[in-house]
C-alpha cells in the first residue's frame, strides 16, 4: 500500500472540481501544514516551516468538499502520499499529492453542521 | 510520546461536557471504527469487526465538539492512544480512549457548513 | 480497512510461535510503549503511562522474528490495532492486539546484523 | 507539530554520516517505498510508482545507521515529513526529507542479530 499520512492544516486556495476521462467525479486543493514546536529557550510555542501538499479526492467525498470546504478553513486529511516527478520542456516538475480517503473541518478551530447524504456512499 | 493514531468511524452516544478540576473544558463521547476489506472469494467489500473508543477532547476542541457532533455521525479523529486498565472491588476494567488533537466531521459521507471561533485557539 | 497504527516500544516477554489450523505460521508477543513527554514545570523529559499489546504477526515475518526477537529488545511496529472484548463463565476480557505488517529493532537503541531471506517473501 | 509519517521501503544510496556545526552526529540515506495494491481485474498484487526520500537521522541513531544499514535493505521508517522548496541560479529545488525518530530493517524479509548500545540513549 502507498504511504498513509494524516496532517492537519489549512485550505489554501479553492477547491477545484473536475472530472475524470470514465466520467467519475474529482476535486482538489491546495493546503498547508506548518510545524508548530515548543521552544525551550523562549518557553513558548512557534511556528516553523509549511508542507504543501495538493488534496485530491473522487467521487463523493468530491462532491462533499466542493460544496464545504473554502479557503482559509482548517481541516484534518487522511490519505495517501504520492510524491511525484516529471520532466517537460527540460524542466523538471514536483509534486505532492495526497489522495483523500476522508476530510474534514478540523473543530478545534470552530463549529460546524453537518449533514448527511441522502444516498449510500459509494 | 503517546502513540498516534488517526481513525474514521461514527459517533456511537452523544458527547458529554464536563471540566476539569483545574476549571478547563472537556468533551467527550463513545466512537466506533468498524473495519471493512475486500473480500477476494466474493469479490466484494465486507464489514469486519468493530473498535470502540471512548474519544476525549479538552478546551476549545471539547466546546466546539459540543456544539457539532451528534450520534450517528461519521467523523475523523486524530490523536493519542491510551489503553488503561485498573482494578476496583476485585474487578479488572479497562478503558481505549484517544486524547484528540484534532476531530472533524467525515465529508465522504455528508457536507458541513464551518463556523470559525471567533476568538483565537489557545 | 482496520485502524493503522505505529508503535515504539519493547518487547515484553517471549515470542510465541504456533499454526494456524490452515497451517500458516504465525508468531506473538507481548509490547509495552511507554508515553515520554516533556514537563515544563521541571524542563525534563519524563516517563508516563504504558500502553500495552499483543503482536501478531504471520507467514516469513512470524518465522524471522521468532529468530530474530528476545525479551527486552526495543523495537517498532507498524499493523492494525485489533481491540477485542469477550464473555466467558461470566468475566469480560479484553485484548489490545497489532496484527503486524512490519516489525524492526528500533536502531535508536543499538545496532543490527541484517540477513534478508534467501526465498522471495509470500 | 510536524506532519507524522511511517514508511515502509528499501535504501536507495549509501549512508552519509556527517556532523552539524554545533557537534551533533548526523546520517542519512536515499529511500523508496513502492506503492503495492491489489488489481481485482487480473486477481494479482502488482507494483505501482514509488516515492522516494531523504532520511535524515541524529545523534546515537545515525551513528547506528551508519553501522548497521546497508543498500538494497528492507527498512520500515517513523518520523516527521518535511517538504522544502529553493531557489538557486534561477532553477528551483525540491527536497522530500524524512527526520526519523525510529528506523528499523524490516523482519517481514529477513533476520537480524540485534545488540543494544552500551551507553544510555540521550
Amino acid at each position: 500500500m502507498a504511504d498513509s499520512i494524516t496532517i492537519r492544516g489549512f485550505v489554501a486556495g479553492d477547491v477545484r472540481p473536475g472530472t475524470t476521462n470514465g466520467g467519475v467525479n474529482t476535486a482538489s486543493f491546495r493546503m498547508g501544514s506548518t510545524d508548530r514546536h515548543y521552544d525551550r529557550a523562549t518557553q513558548q510555542w512557534v511556528d516553523g516551516e509549511t508542507n504543501w501538499f495538493t488534496v485530491q479526492a473522487y467521487r463523493q467525498l468530491a462532491g462533499n468538499i466542493a460544496g464545504s470546504l473554502k479557503k482559509g478553513q482548517r481541516v484534518v486529511v487522511m490519505g495517501r502520499l504520492k510524491l511525484r516527478q516529471w520532466e517537460n520542456d527540460g524542466k523538471t516538475y514536483h509534486s505532492a499529492q495526497i489522495e483523500a480517503e476522508s476530510i474534514g473541518h478540523d473543530l478545534s478551530w470552530g463549529t460546524a453542521n453537518y449533514q448527511r447524504n441522502s444516498s449510500a456512499q459509494a
